[in-house]
């Protein structure tokens, strides 16, 4: 692109999941050079942060960082603490928060790109959060989302240098159908991506676990074939 | 202390600094068990994290962790960065933000600790910002310090849990010479603590930057002997 030096930056989480690779499809559609960030947090699922790098290349995103946080056995959730589990999928009630959820995860991670973007001059942050099809984690919430963006406009020189932030969430109100189906007009190949919770090492997915059940059943409802590699 | 199982818990941000020590000889003067938690980020006083640990030591903190963020050159910070300088103290329009401010640092730092403290089971988190003598960083502002309450209960189960979390800043609208009178009160031996942003190897204070300046001024307004290590 030729304007490329004049192009307003946005900053874009990039966990390597078929949200967040969308995500950074829509902002680049949307006109902006991406800053991906990505958060080496000591998952289970490292294998995640190849799946950034590998969609970051597919997309053409020339800035990615990862940013490592040694949590130095702070545990609690079962993406962190290998002693726990991850269950497979089940109906659950709408108030229960499932084990592989990470204490005040979303939190941190748009805390950090915050702190990227107002290095970058970047006015916008993209999170792939999704409130339809996902595992109940407060953290996704609509009103979790807003609520942040007020406080990073208080958090920064945002006020002062009359450059206020805002907090972007485009699959918010998305089933994960809609999600694909967007992704894949335009052009996302998601056989590169990984959602699962506890893929094995060559990053398959187990196909059983809530994120699984939700991505699986998105390409059946979307119509779209699932190019996912499961382990079995 | 006999009851020491069944004592609250609060989450206390420990720099190593006078005003974060004098935060956590307050939270323990309340009843609460403190656990401290330091955060390495590439600063470049990081002879701070010593003081850190003399501080949890002379308090008698049992449970002290240092969380390590490694921001991968994203930079743009005096204290991160060894290319830019720290500059003395000078007076400043009220509006100007230093070349020592971190972006998104205290919204970082306090959302690794409310990660920490849900899953200790900790309501409160303790911090020891400060609006009146302190450098004009817009996340030490209690309009900054209410919105992350707000924001930390809808990023957690705290709703769901109803188990809100309470963000205690008690040295928001004291002076820098009512800090030193409290601390010197509750026993606190201010000098294992470093303030100056610019500290030598040893962890001698410059005596010109902001930090030091305003804790010189603290010292003497309160009428406490300076326990400071200078280097000159």
């Amino acid at each position: 692109m030729n304007l490329d030096t004049e192009q307003a930056k946005a900053v874009v989480l990039l966990s390597g999941g078929l949200d967040s690779a969308t995500v950074s499809a829509i902002a680049q559609s949307e006109g902006f050079q991406v800053y991906a960030v990505s958060f080496d947090y000591g998952q289970r699922h490292k294998v995640e942060l190849d799946a950034a790098n590998r969609v970051a290349r597919q997309l053409g995103i020339k800035h990615h960082k990862t940013i490592h946080i040694d949590l130095n056995g702070v545990g609690g959730s079962a993406l962190t603490d290998t002693q726990l589990a991850v269950p497979d999928y089940q109906e659950r009630a709408t108030e229960d928060i499932p084990i592989t959820y990470v204490p005040a995860r979303n939190l941190t991670f748009l805390s950090l790109a915050l702190g990227w973007a107002e290095i970058l001059g970047a006015r916008r942050i993209y999170i792939g959060v999704n409130a339809v099809d996902y595992s109940g984690y407060p953290d996704c919430r609509p009103e979790f989302i807003q609520q942040f963006e007020k406080v990073a406009n208080l958090a920064t020189a945002a006020e002062v240098n009359q450059h206020p932030f805002a907090i972007i969430a485009p699959l918010q109100f998305m089933t994960k159908a809609e999600i694909i189906r967007t992704g894949s007009a335009l052009g996302i190949d998601y056989s590169e991506t990984i959602s699962c919770y506890n893929p094995d090492e060559q990053g398959r997915a187990c196909g059983r676990c809530d994120a699984c059940h939700y991505r699986k059943q998105g390409f059946i409802d979307a119509g779209v074939p699932d190019v996912t590699k499961y382990a079995e």
